[in-house]
């Protein structure tokens, strides 16, 4: 086979054969393209010979780092989960304070605008896809939101622990709802091409935890 | 063809040729099966050739209704819109009360208990299918999705004009962001099997709406 993988290199993510640094350029390689074709075209979308053309590599190279398409899909889904987190770094690691959180909200509504509105929520959109006819996918799909969600929690605990939030707020509840908000927001800002919807979504949603906060903030909605 | 058509037939719906109720009956149980099948597998993983055997008719039958599978997927968003309409009736039309969102909350929460989550919003999930791929059927469903808007800003809407509402409460963005917030927590409870998402998600629209009551709800929350 035409690959470029040694057995005795070491390991990169723990994805996978250990692979040397060639082998792990090619296999990032593959898993970027098909993470871009399938954000364009959707999973079902795109065969694996697209992906084979668009990353300029042989079939064989392919199936020497996946087995099949669907652990290929599983590549994408935890390369775009680590996309969209790091694209809300360092913000989502610090959402403890309502400035914080309208930053963040800020932040999100920018990078949709800079898209045009297009491609929706790279997981949201494979959630949506996967959800019924890929369990694996669904599975990874479930840890890459709690990913998500934890660091909004957090920020919504640490607030209630200083006293800045009620002690009836619920930052479990309040970050399911918050992530919630978001990907819908993402879905209908998608469908109308305009941030119209998510910044409805998450003004509501940052309004709604500005009223458990215990001093009024100067810059909260009315 | 074997087809059961007359031109000189009224029409049904507006929506094609002149249909016999024959006909019509006939172009329903085709649209019926498309519905489900791509509800289940999606667009993409639907053939036309999957719903002439589901529907049980012939493919020069299909043909005579639908002249490609864009029309076909387009008249599956104009029924799936109506279904989804119509399972939250009467209640969509009359939400011009806290109590009114509450019981329409508790509905739709009931009818994803009832599905065990599985399937997600069957016009959302082809938003995402299909915003990037259809422009027809983008532009369709954002139709669809205003048609499910209308009502919940008209019943907002209601609430302040009676003064039920302080003057503040802005009834478009708020039924947005319900909206959004609604179809999010329907991807996140179909892609985590349970519907703490959609719970969540409503719950806390539904709180800041009541945030804008002029008079406190004993049954809001608190």
């Amino acid at each position: 086979m035409n690959i470029d993988e040694s057995p005795a290199a070491p390991a990169g993510t723990g994805a996978g054969p250990r692979l040397t640094r060639k082998g792990r350029a090619t296999r990032d390689r593959i898993v970027a393209a098909a993470a871009n074709l399938m954000f364009e075209r959707g999973v079902a979308g795109t065969s694996t010979d697209d992906v084979r053309i668009a990353a300029g590599v042989s079939t064989s190279q392919i199936y020497h780092y996946f087995a099949d398409k669907c652990a290929l899909v599983r590549a994408v889904i935890a390369h775009q989960t680590q996309a969209v987190l790091e694209a809300q770094e360092p913000l989502l690691g610090n959402l403890d304070s309502l400035e914080a959180l309208r930053a963040w909200r800020d932040l999100v509504v920018g990078i949709q605008r800079e898209r045009e509105c297009q491609g929706g929520c790279p997981i949201g959109s494979m959630a949506s896809e996967l959800s019924e006819v890929d369990n694996l996918a669904r599975a990874d799909l479930v840890v890459g939101f709690a990913r998500w969600e934890t660091p909004i929690r957090q920020g919504l605990q640490a607030m209630r622990d200083r006293g800045e939030l009620t002690a009836d707020a619920d930052p479990e509840h309040l970050a399911l709802a918050t992530l919630s908000a978001l990907q819908g927001g993402l879905l209908l800002t998608q469908l109308r091409r305009e941030t119209a919807p998510l910044e409805a979504a998450l003004d509501a949603m940052l309004g709604h935890i500005a009223s458990y906060a215990t001093t009024p903030s100067p810059a909260a909605p009315a």
